[in-house]
């Protein structure tokens, strides 16, 4: 098998068997089939695209490229979320607890990686002493015993993703369907998933910015899922403005301290209650969405989900008493008021400009080096529909810097468009894709 | 100026400017842009083809990657003529004495290169001492002296084409017009040629296999010299058959003598009056072509043809004595028959095949470092339409090995496709394309 026949069998629209997918991940991921040829066939797939049984080769192919986590000592089916990523998106530290209050096994292995704000371990060092650091055994045991615990990515989980994403990125072949979602769903099923609920971002501040390309790389991860049997259900969400009120590190933990207890955005309530509702079903723990919904909404109101996260806190090495109180966290030198010049209602705000501003902020790394500043971030008070008037405050900034605060002033101003026609409120959820189909809703 | 910006451009089927192309090449030679970008970026440009303006730029910037040969000192139009190659393709032994013995200056810089035989330097090296190692004073000199000299290709020509066919070669992104086009013209320009006459072969023996592929890589390259002020006139030819008979070093030249000697084979005759005639007229040696086609009849006819050859290989130190006499050259141990088992008529001869059974005789070189036996290759008697019977030879081998020799005969027997049906002969001229436009024959 030589790498030159498979670059122009797919460059002449031919399908590729199983063993020439194989042969061509494990001959990148040793090194012996160089970045200029698969650059080529990047882009010759970019053009000629893969088929259902093609993306679904690749992404078995890249799981077994590396390490696959072995969670079998586990009870209970493992179901894993995974977020597209978007704006302001602290929903795994609601729903991590509300789902491990509900008895299924939660089994995060989360990164740090680069981003308007960190990763959810960066978040959660918020806990003075958080740690996610220990041998496989006791994260095992943990989830065991609590049905939820966080590890760091220590494992070398699908190299053969890593190596191509990074050539992806520097060669104008990031965006086709079937790279994209086997390089998501060969990550997750390489870190032991037994089921996979999605949350695929639609919108101005996601990576997919129309709905249509949403739904099919919904699809196309989900028919993943249903050919390598990781059952699978993608939920596409709205990510035109920023999820719930807080972008930053500190403040996205209280604000899901503040959704445990019941107090939290309505969005970000609705969305971890719709995907964790999924998630039971997966699990087993019951028999419907509505079934699902109803035993998580107890878990908030009863005060079992805030407690679990506690329990996770304290089991990990953390401060509890951060929990009750969340005061405690880290706080900035400079909290002060974004005001508008202008009475209207909103219709737009930029969330890509908003996580920038966090950014500029301290919040995010922009490279691998970069150090996190956990205190600072923006906590917006308007969204999309909402009513402001003249001089009203829109946000407020959490910096340690003045001339950063400044810049993050006006990108905030900037990301709002404000008109003077009422403006009617996003609808959050945008549909659901199952092994069944898609359902727009 | 990002190369990234550049693939993405090429890849959402965006004109490229000047500016970009330029950037590319400068970036790519001087190696501050990968390899990678660049096999991505030509297999975009294999999807999204590049225009008639696109391929002169980088026509142009590929000839300005390197030395451009000043040729200026040289009187008169400086016309040269290229083949896209094919099997026993001696054109360029027998024009060159006959355009030079009209007047047109021929400074033909020539390679070695791999293939079934060797290049006009090496099959010139059966005159006994002859040599293309020159300084270009000497060349120049010469070409005013006599209208033509043949130098070796030293100087550094259009390096970026050197390195981006390379990387072709290996990324499956070989055929695309605008990049075979812009190949081959580069190095024509960068060499000093003024005009340019193209032999763009067709048929199972080029690289071109069929017809229309061959009008448009012909009308590609015309419009390249158009747009950069090179007068271009492409001829479509046949390669459905090795040219002439004789298909190695040594035995080309004792074609070419026979054919400068007015006893050539009637194809390679016909081939060398319609490419020299359109030389003559570019060399404004002619009105029309017809005019142009009764000068070189004579000049073969009156034996100004065979004197400028021995002229020719008297100034560059070989022996004239083997113009005179070819018996002189080189002669193999072997040389036997290939005999037919069946009588019928030539219905095809895969000229690919018989290539490659030279090459296994040892006329040609498969890497850089092979060493060319100058005495070796094949000699056809039947061509297509050609009768043949029972036991009648159909070719004559001549070898240096005895082994080889036998796997020759057996590939020059399955070469051969012999039927029963009277077959007519082929038309060797298709068809002419010139900046007027594409004339089919």
């Amino acid at each position: 098998m030589r790498m030159y026949d498979i670059i122009m069998k797919k460059r002449n629209g031919e399908e590729l068997s199983s063993e020439e997918i194989k042969f061509f991940i494990s001959g990148y991921t040793k090194g012996e089939i160089p970045d200029y040829q698969v650059s080529a066939f990047l882009m010759a797939i970019y053009f000629r695209k893969m088929n259902e049984r093609e993306t679904a080769d690749l992404t078995m192919a890249m799981v077994n490229s590396g390490e696959i986590v072995d969670l079998s000592a586990i009870e209970g089916i493992k179901v894993d979320k995974h977020s597209t990523g978007g704006v302001g998106d602290t929903t795994t530290l609601v729903l991590g607890p509300i789902v491990a209050a509900a008895g299924v096994p939660v089994a995060k292995m989360s990164g740090r990686g680069l981003g308007h704000t960190g990763g959810t371990i960066d978040k959660l060092e918020s806990f003075d002493g958080f740690s996610v650091e220990m041998p496989i055994a006791k994260f095992i045991e943990d989830v065991n015993k609590y049905k939820i615990a966080i590890g760091g990515q220590t494992a070398n989980l699908a190299p053969a993703d890593k190596k191509l994403y990074s050539l992806r990125d520097v060669t104008a072949t990031v965006d086709n369907l079937s790279l994209i979602a086997s390089s998501i769903m060969s990550k997750k099923i390489a870190s032991g998933a037994d089921a996979i609920v999605l949350d695929v971002k639609t919108g101005s501040g996601a990576f997919m910015k129309d709905e249509d390309s949403s739904f099919e790389l919904a699809k196309a991860m989900v028919d993943i899922g249903t050919h390598v049997g990781r059952n699978t259900i993608a939920v596409i969400t709205e990510m035109d403005q920023p999820l719930g009120f807080a972008v930053g590190n500190a403040l996205e933990v209280k604000e899901a301290i503040d959704t445990l207890n019941g107090k939290g955005p309505e969005d970000l309530t609705e969305l971890c209650l719709t995907l964790g509702a999924h998630m039971l079903v997966l699990g087993n723990k019951a028999k419907n969405a509505e079934e699902a919904r109803e035993i998580l909404t107890e878990i908030i109101s009863s005060g079992k989900g805030i407690e679990k996260l506690k329990e996770l806190v304290e089991a990990q090495g953390g401060n509890p008493e951060f929990v009750t109180n969340p005061d405690l966290m880290p706080l900035p030198a400079i909290v002060e008021e974004v005001k508008i010049s202008e009475s209207g209602y909103v219709k737009e705000i930029k969330a890509d400009d908003i996580g920038r501003a966090a950014l500029v902020l301290g919040a995010g790394r922009e490279t691998k080096e970069s150090l996190i500043d956990l205190s600072v971030g923006i906590v917006i008070h308007k969204k999309i529909g909402d009513f402001v008037l003249k001089g009203e405050a829109i946000a407020t900034i959490y910096a340690n810097d003045n001339s950063k605060k400044v810049e993050a002033d006006k990108m905030i101003l900037e990301a709002y468009t404000i008109v003077n026609e009422k403006v009617e409120k996003n609808k959050l959820i945008k549909g659901i894709v199952t092994c069944q189909g898609i359902k727009k809703i």
